[in-house]
């Protein structure tokens, strides 16, 4: 499977980047990730998410939500909820989340 | 020096998120991406931005602008659109811009 960036989506809509620096303890971190996945997957007002990460460095994960609402919603879920405290307790050294209304985008793939 | 995310800037801010994948050729791009840098922190509208790339994978820059109007101006400045152009040809196999207002924002540090 070719790795790509997910597309411009219709805006608007609204952008939740997470940029952060993990600790040393990855316990239950994989787990976590998987099961906010699939919850993710099954929320039709989730356009998506992405991540990157630098070994040793910088994490900044993406989420992409159709509207606030979808994006409220998906604040006040009790697991999500749980893993964020979890997360502060054990996986975050530092954290920034910065809340945006996409109003443009476009994007480039090259030719085969 | 600690690693960390830049902070949460004070609303409303421009955040311009670009998503890619890179293909093998890395030729003059840690030149580019460092003259770049030189320019953008000569910027006062300019709050700064940060990077993380998964080997092999995706890789996320967030840039963060004062307002709309210095957004613009970078985006017409002369050797960024060379490097725009250069990097369509050379260094990106795929890519995703998403430019966006910033709401609101907060911020984590863990105690030492």
């Amino acid at each position: 499977m070719t790795i790509q960036p997910l597309p411009a989506f219709e805006p608007p809509y609204v952008m939740a980047v997470f940029t952060n620096v993990r600790t040393a303890d990855e316990t239950g971190f994989a787990e976590t990730d998987a099961r906010l996945n699939a919850l993710v997957q099954d929320n039709p007002g989730m356009l998506g998410y992405e991540s990157a990460r630098t070994p040793g460095g910088l994490s900044i994960t993406v989420a992409y939500f159709r509207d606030h609402e979808t994006l409220t919603a998906w604040r006040q879920d009790a697991e999500h909820q749980a893993a964020m405290k979890h997360g502060r307790a054990h996986w975050y050294e530092s954290y920034t989340l910065h809340v945006a209304t996409v109003e443009r985008s476009h994007g480039y793939v090259r030719d085969a």
